[in-house]
């Protein structure tokens, strides 16, 4: 068994939206191709993956480091011991030889979607949808019947009012969702509050609400913010200051009493510790949330669960960040917290398969082989055209 | 005023040397050209930069991301209040446009080649070496007019000896080093103790030689090694763990006396910060070593020099690493602790211009206009070929 071959390719997620950092007007991502050289009902088995979205596609790290050097080893360095399927560490640890320790960035982020194509061929070639594989090969046998999802909107968009956000919220309850999250960070304070207040009018009342600032505040601000949003009692506070800012993290933490959600734009394991040790996170009610797809993948968040809970926590307190298909099978197979959804946003990256039924704020997962993006029928037309034979 | 045009390239510098880490076989870096319609001599006056070693070119960030921002911006937005010269602020925001926050990796590398570049224009266009231009305008007038030097050498070879070794260093004594470097952590610890006293023989005692471990040892190791290393009172032990364990550093700050040196694989300000804030360094002794040819250049640099002050440190106690002009020239004017050389690797891009000579420990910065890369002739040879007209 090999990999007989590697393709990626440059996707566009363009779109008008914004948050409180960037707009998404030129954002890109990698499409991978993973084949293999074994064959079923005509054609090689082939896993698929992708970078999630915020970060750019990494054609340039692919094609001239990481996919290099998977092309140039050995086939048997890529195989499990017992040499029926691939091992996603072996892989990990090829692809990133000659790398230097630090500077988690845009690398993480390109071999986050190798990885993802890597644990696709892994479960299609187990012929397991990848939730199961996980929950039999990493979880002991246990897994998630019901996973809780929560769609990421409301963000800015020119001229959208309240009306239109309640419209929005309106139509993720509409959909089966029950808690939802809304972007803050890129108006006034007052204007913000209006937001919530609005969204809450629809929601009922501020537990099934998140807010996220995606990073924008100092320490002053965050404070503000929170003081302002106490009496909510929301769903989380996401991404109060800069990601790397631990000490406000921290300082927050000591003043507000409502949970705080962050990890997104951490890319390591070594990043997401230092989040645990010097970043004041409470487990009885903050949450964590790196995205699989952009640190390094699903192989390096197997030794993240790990350290989280090495350090006395529980994985139920992880919520990954990204929306994606391998959010939803991770979080059931491997029993995490939940999963963020974009039913309306990165498509056709964003979101689940077509035939994923949200009901009472929770999905199941379905029964397709791998991650099942082909069940997902936007998505695999793309990903075919970009990366397909 | 305004940028007529932008070019980058990708140059090798392989070479067969290794670290605890890495080999550097496959090792290149990315090369910038600024031209700007200033023309002197008849020539348009153009700002030339390069990312340093060990990161890899960053074609793809350089050319998807970064330039097209540069190209896309109003020239006058480029310029400084009195449109007399460029604004290297303004162009580090207009280049991150719509970056998120966090993640500070091969986006900092690709960044900090152009920062170069537009510090070499900058002082180019003021007619002033690129030390004298920061001297003036961002430290009062103040400057060195020598500045410590040390050779970044002793790295691993096939088939190299102690005896090879202590050749080597005496080489960079003859040159007129003082202090030298080796490389720790590619071999067993008593093998390392060995070269480490072998080179004791030939600079005298511990007080001229560093060592470095890339980065390499977990918490034992790295205070066995500290503890064996204690009575060679070296000059300092650098990177003893991953960079970004703050609390292994901080621990072995607590047990080991002598001087420890890190950050050369910190790429931002809030990294750095972290550094200080979590890594348990000590003013009265301890090295940072960020690289301005890494993270996100100079101008990202001023800032980690303020917020280093503002934690009540000296800026003495900064040494660049990268063993390039760039680290010369603002040791020299903004008056740092030191700078990394390299005269024997990573050429032709390491080391200083071809008439720096080297005298007990101490290079003068040269009267060369900009950084001075035209009066390194194999550099600027390389760079003309690469990124010339």
């Amino acid at each position: 068994m090999r990999i007989s071959d590697i393709r990626e390719a440059t996707a566009s997620i363009s779109s008008n939206i914004r948050n409180a950092y960037v707009d998404f007007s030129q954002m890109t991502v990698s499409v991978i191709a993973v084949e293999s050289d074994v064959v079923r009902h005509g054609r090689p088995v082939t896993g698929y993956g992708f970078c999630s979205n915020g970060r750019y596609a990494q054609g340039g790290i692919l094609r001239e480091r990481l996919m290099p050097r998977l092309r140039a080893a050995a086939p048997e360095a890529l195989l499990n011991d017992a040499g029926d399927n691939f091992d996603p560490r072996k892989i990990r640890t090829i692809m990133l030889t000659n790398e230097k320790p630090g500077g988690h960035g845009d690398r993480a982020v390109a071999a986050a979607a190798v990885d993802m194509a890597v644990w696709d061929l892994m479960a299609k070639l187990a012929e397991q949808p990848l939730w199961r594989f996980l929950s039999e090969n990493h979880n002991g046998g246990g897994y998630d019947e019901r996973v809780l999802v929560y769609p990421g909107g409301g963000y800015y968009h020119p001229g959208k009012g309240l009306k239109d956000l309640q419209d929005e919220v309106r139509g993720y309850l509409d959909q089966g969702y029950k808690a939802v999250k809304i972007k803050i960070g890129a108006a006034t304070m007052a204007e913000d509050l209006a937001r919530i207040e609005a969204v809450m009018d629809v929601t009922g009342d501020g537990g099934d609400l998140a807010v996220d600032a995606n990073g924008r505040f100092d320490l002053a601000t965050a404070l503000a913010y929170g003081k302002a949003m106490q009496p909510f009692d929301l769903f989380w506070f996401e991404e109060p200051g800069d990601p790397l800012d631990f000490a406000l993290n921290a300082e927050l933490a000591a003043h507000y009493p409502g949970a705080i959600a962050t990890g997104e734009n951490l890319f390591s394991l070594q990043d997401a510790r230092n989040l645990m040790r010097h970043g004041g996170m409470r487990p009885d009610r903050d949450w964590i949330q790196l995205d699989p797809a952009l640190c390094y993948g699903l192989t390096e968040y197997l030794d993240v669960i790990d350290m989280v809970e090495g350090m006395g926590w529980s994985r139920r307190r992880i919520v990954p960040h990204g929306g994606h298909q391998l959010g939803l099978a991770m979080t059931a197979g491997l029993q995490l917290g939940g999963s963020e959804s974009y039913p309306g946003v990165f498509q056709p990256f964003g979101g689940f398969a077509d035939d994923i039924e949200i009901a009472d704020g929770m999905a199941r997962p379905g029964e397709h082989i791998g991650i099942g993006m082909e069940a997902k029928a936007t998505l695999f037309a793309e990903i075919q055209s970009l990366v397909g034979v």
